[in-house]
């Protein structure tokens, strides 16, 4: 863990993995059970000034937009079209889903990861001008290697779309497709013309975000998880069910404190609010990283 | 695979598994890509005379009936408590259902994982005499050692529940629980007395079978598998998303055809029917296994 100054925090990871793979320890662990949950947005790469996932959405309306003449008078289209985020905050949760239902169903699973990976090489970020996938934070790939160095299966478990992460989680992350896990939309099995094809259709599967964490590590994985990382009130359920189950667990906050190097918010923000979890982090012994304090560099390229 | 006789369909196996391992060779497959699923009920053990798991329902069923007097005269429940297999069929789909909510919920996940081991260390199968996990098929057992050490990594695909076969797939298939996908019902996640629970609901999540088997795979494991194994319709649209996508792929079909070690069905039976699959083997080139000549032994306490 190069990239991490010597912290709270990055004691806290340490003495946790320690005291878990120490043969003999009475806080042992078999390595079968060491299971390792990672949020996604704004806990592995930077969700400001908006989840990665919105801006693909967004850029997909305007790419499907010539074939929707109607859209040029019809929220919450409209408002992407015209570069009104008032308009289009107005839409609320379902001028949200509307969008998201339009871009990412009516298509293959096939279908759809390719015009995620095309997308993820053409766009680029507002500020910082590179790839989303250059976003990502140098420290927690450490800690992930770290993890996985003393045998701990890394997952992620994202309020992100799960097909809209697995075609690049390997390449960025090393964690493969079949440890992650995601909000969905239904998908459906059909022969056409002789050939088996997966549907994606406008219909929502599973949301997982807040309580639907627990909920899909359980469904998913079927194991209880002995460390957890996230950064938003999203995570507080699964910092929950991770670290309230006896025995040495490791809960640790994302604090984005470094306007400068990427962003700082925490109680009033629209991407990421971290509240209850920040208060819930004291009572709870969950460590709290602080950005700017904790992180030598904070994106891969910085390493030059 | 020492418990299989030289035969086609081990044969079908071995150069599947050269051709995908050679390296160089136009058919090799990358590790991390050689994932196999197999199907559960009548492929890795037995499911006659009736699915294990409907066992369980049904002694389930009479361990709670005292605290249900209003089932003695309640179907379907009434026709458990009587042993009355035609009332029960008669039941149909509506009464099965209503038999698996009582019994696989209103509990945690964990105290469901409990009361399955309970279950299945005392319950016996009514013609063999033994606990269930011990009519596993020993030769299924050998070919999942035989990929694993060929570098595939192994799931089970099963329209059996998910939370019933995780707490001991591991031990007996070396199978672990985040590689098992099934049938589940929706849990809810709640603090409770200062401690996080996930309760069990009773309402349908997923049904892991026909056209939901190729949906599961992609939804919980998110790469196409290169080798499917199966033994009834239940398993026909796995075996068709496994093997009609290019390249070397194997589908293999477990054929009951030994009535006197174990049984003997296929286009007529309750529980695994195999009528249209069969007849796609040819068609789509699968492997079509003839457990009467094609295995030495069929259980693992054959070997003694």
């Amino acid at each position: 863990m190069a990239s991490w100054n010597e912290s709270a925090s990055k004691q806290a990871i340490t003495d946790f993995v320690s005291r878990v793979t120490q043969t003999g320890g009475s806080n042992y662990v078999e390595p079968a059970e060491r299971i390792a949950v990672f949020d996604n947005d704004g806990t592995l790469w930077t969700e400001h000034p908006m989840y990665v996932q919105l801006a693909f959405a967004l850029d997909r309306v305007k790419t499907m937009a010539p074939m929707h003449r109607e859209w040029t008078n019809k929220q919450p289209f409209q408002a992407v079209l015209d570069g009104d985020m008032a308009a289009l905050a107005a839409s609320g949760e379902r001028g949200m889903m509307e969008l998201v239902m339009v871009t990412h169903a009516g298509m293959t699973s096939a279908e759809f990861a390719a015009i995620v990976s095309q997308w993820l090489a053409t766009a680029r970020h507002p500020r910082f001008k590179r790839p989303y996938i250059e976003l990502v934070y140098q420290p927690m790939i450490e800690l992930l290697g770290y993890l996985r160095a003393n045998e701990f299966k890394t997952f992620i478990v994202s309020g992100g779309g799960v097909e809209f992460m697995r075609p690049w989680t390997n390449r960025v992350y090393g964690v493969p497709p079949e440890q992650v896990i995601g909000s969905s939309i239904k998908t459906r099995f059909e022969m056409r013309d002789g050939r088996p094809e997966l549907y994606r259709l406008a219909q929502v599967n599973f949301i997982d975000d807040k309580a639907g964490k627990p909920v899909g590590i359980n469904e998913y994985i079927g194991r209880r998880p002995i460390a957890a990382f996230g950064n938003s009130d999203g995570d507080l359920e699964m910092l929950q069910w991770t670290t309230m189950s006896g025995g040495a667990r490791l809960g640790l906050i994302v604090h984005h404190t470094d306007a400068e190097r990427e962003y700082a918010y925490d109680r009033n923000t629209a991407f990421g609010r971290l509240d209850k979890a920040l208060n819930a982090a004291t009572a709870n012994n969950w460590a709290v990283m602080d950005m700017k304090r904790d992180w030598k560099v904070i994106f891969p390229f910085e390493l030059g």
